[in-house]
């Protein structure tokens, strides 16, 4: 089987951490680079956490830091979910793996412009960096293979009533995006809501016994214990693996073509993933997932952190 | 049992007259008067319908005609789901009822005012006239024993991907209704396009053999021929009815509280009911009916017409 | 001469104390009654200073207390330009004259329907009443003479960099209102700043020595030495009068056809007239006054108060 | 005296090119470099343009390609000012000329961080290119020296009644500029409408008889000629060489610090300066010109071209 050749875009983040462990090591991917955005925290913590998860893990791919806010709205992070490091109560051992010294964005722009057409984005944050990406440089739009990206939702939001984080942390970037042209599979809390791990997952993870699966395992912990205010019951989900694990097996996801506009509107519904079955799709929507499987699929992969 | 005091606020409009067939006879609501709005239609074909379901069937109240446009936005209508007429293909014999001298406005504060804060308002147009009633006498809100409205959603609208058409067609009286402290039951999209009738159900209610079985399977006919593109597997649905079957029986329904707050914002989620549950509720969002339950109470509603 | 037939609208206030004065005297006007709204103070205070000051000067017409909040938005009020009581620091003797019983939008659209359409309204508040009235009974738009309002600016705000207080206090309103095709003067700020008076001129009319002189010569010493900071050179400026001093005397202004459109967005411009001279004129926009003879008929007329 | 060192960014367009004439010879300014941005046409017209008037006029400066489209809005064009070519009907000799393969934007960004601090920027189009830079590399704000630009307006618009065309094309780059703490002088149509020659001052540029008095000559007769209907008495007004101007000869105008907020609403005001003089200024507004003065720096400038 030929691999499907990704960059991931984060802002680890907790859950974009379990996304890192799934995209270096799932047999259907090949990580190619990972580059990283402000957003759950700022940009010095969320770059931090990625060299030290890539470091932990031995994830030995090129990362790239990108940009440290917004496209045009002022800056918002998701500290009272991901805690004051932007990884819960990780601690990591001292970092020796460096950022490279190229902007994100131009790491994007070349190697999307010197690629084939065979590379697929994984965003799993705010879209700041693809948006620039775009813009600077329209034509690696038709370069990109597909955008899997974590974000927004039909129904309920979790910021605001109407809004999903990584949107809302940047719509007009996302408006950039969703207006590009560009094959975009929206995996949203619609999905991602539902895939929160009761404990008996938990454990079947930690069993593993490899650093992945203690990373995982103290993830998930920390927002069982941490999240239930907030997320109710949708704690633990794993709103970035998700968005990896339909790059490996999109079988595992029932999808619906959509029209997703963003609103720009700055009233209640800023931010919002406005989602419509009639009009010009633009997206592919998440609708489901075999909850089962994914986790199986989760598992899996985690396994391969022992050998 | 005692009966609840109901008026109805409607710009009848194909499913508003289903709305009416049950609000006059079903046994226990005491309808005092009808209040009519522009909205389906302009005001001049909705009272016209209005008092032509009245006298078609019998049902003798007082209507009063009410505002013929939105409190600030411009007009809408919806002409292509009800038809020119706003009651598709429906004809009547010739008109005698007469509308009351008053204006529908006067008439809803002088009653409320009046009364020992015993009626429920059942609006199933757009909210101008309760609206104007608040603003033009705000000592009118704790005389509301409650409102069941038809209008909303939290998941999509009809009109756009995110407005329903009676809080589209005037957002700006929405707010004004849903931020006024009353007592407010919210009956949406979410639940009432999930009560389309199945031709067995239209057969079922057209054996009654009555004028108000006729006017009905006549209507339901009508929308299950005309609205399927529009409506897909919502053609048919009974918006307007299921808001009175609540005041009937709320025991058919599954409730939530949530905070509704109306998209004033001129984007693309203008009109929308953004809700939420979180924050401070203001109203009672219907979830769930018992679809059976709700046919039969239909039916059993219309075959007193027969009596 | 025929006199002009005016309803005053006002939301009494130091300047609108002084548009009463003039409403009340001068020989080319004739008010027929005032009508009460919310707006620099909530409405029992409006109502009671508006009451205060008519009964003060022998003002002998009816006065009416309509809306106490605004259209759609929530209330805002300029207690820190007109003081808690709205009235700075005067003070009335015990209040004997009493509102009538009816609401001013009732009065507002019975008036004007049995009128010969010769009536001029001049609201110096918040448009709330005016507009309540229209979509009560839009069969008054034709009824009006003409509306000669104060409120709104091409050029800067007050409230806030772009919108007037009047307007932003109730922009839906004043949407209605602009939209309605009537005929209307708009008396802005970019004439209105520009009236503010210098001691001379308040001595001149304190020397007329009659209770309206005394009344007038305290509005104006307040607001001189109160609202330096906030209006800077407009501080004293006689908004509210010069609307009723353009009823009286067109012929002392300046005037321009403009488009004006309310700003509905809830951006930082809500509340702006958005003023154009291209586009399809809406309203006589006022842009310069003859200040000297502004000021006379302003002698004049208070002069008025000692026969 | 020193020179003031500049880049210029452009999207020429006619009063671009006048702009360009005066930065490349005014003996106070020292041209680096010009950037070039899609506005008054699109990026191909713009650079076609702008480097046609370099190679016509000698002009030996780097040019440098930009943004083809604004940060996140649809694009919009002034072709019925400038014409198709976005030059009027000026015809150009064939173009050796030829722009830098670098992208504008990181031509900026790797000019200002190696500078001294010295530069100053001066947009006369649409602010995408500089807000894009900003974006992408936030360390080089404290590195501008100034920026001076042509847009925006405390007055009335042009592209519609609120905003002024630069600011109107791209608002969101706009706020990304006027948020960030740079210097900012801009230059509105509060002052570039007033600069509008009569025959006899096109007369005098023309009898210089030089190439850059040609097309000046040139430029100024198709818009006196074509923009009487749309401009009005500012038809021919040297929009963008007026902030070339103000570079460099502040003396020669007036300013006032104001708070300048860019309207980001999507309703009537968006794309507006909105404007202060009370709040925490960011900007410091040209208020006015010596007329004179300012068409003698025009003509002596010119008149440099003849050397």
């Amino acid at each position: 089987m030929e691999k499907t050749r990704i960059i991931v875009d984060c802002d680890t983040g907790l859950d974009d951490a379990v996304a890192l462990i799934l995209a270096a090591k799932h047999p259907a991917l090949q990580l190619d680079s990972i580059t990283v955005v402000a957003g759950n925290q700022t940009l010095d913590k969320t770059l931090y956490n990625t060299l030290s998860v890539c470091q932990l893990l031995g994830i030995d791919v090129p990362v790239y830091g990108g940009c440290d806010r917004p496209l045009v709205r002022s800056a918002v992070n998701a500290g009272e979910v991901h805690g004051e490091s932007g990884l819960g109560d990780i601690v990591f051992p001292p970092l020796k793996k460096k950022a490279e010294g190229k902007h994100a964005v131009l790491h994007l722009v070349d190697t999307l412009l010197a690629s084939d057409g065979d590379i697929t984005l994984i965003p799993v944050g705010p879209l700041t960096n693809i948006a620039m990406a775009m813009r600077l440089q329209p034509a690696i739009v038709p370069k990109i293979r597909r955008i899997v990206l974590m974000g927004g939702a039909y129904g309920f939001g979790n910021v605001t009533p109407a809004a999903e984080f990584n949107i809302f942390a940047d719509p007009e970037a996302a408006s950039v995006v969703f207006s590009s042209g560009a094959d975009i599979v929206m995996v949203g809390l619609d999905v991602t809501n539902k895939t929160a791990p009761d404990m008996e997952k938990v454990e079947r993870i930690e069993k593993l016994c490899n650093p992945a699966s203690k990373l995982c395992g103290g993830i998930l912990r920390f927002l069982l214990r941490n999240n239930q205010e907030i997320d109710g019951p949708a704690a633990g989900a794993m709103h970035d693996g998700t968005a990896v694990s339909f790059a490996a097996c999109p079988e595992l996801f029932s999808v619906k073509e959509m029209q997703v506009e963003i609103d720009l509107s700055h009233g209640p519904c800023y931010g919002r993933t406005v989602c419509s079955e009639k009009g010009k799709p633009n997206a592919l929507v998440v609708t489901g997932v075999d909850y089962e499987k994914l986790w199986q699929l989760m598992a899996d992969t985690i396994a391969l952190y022992g050998e």
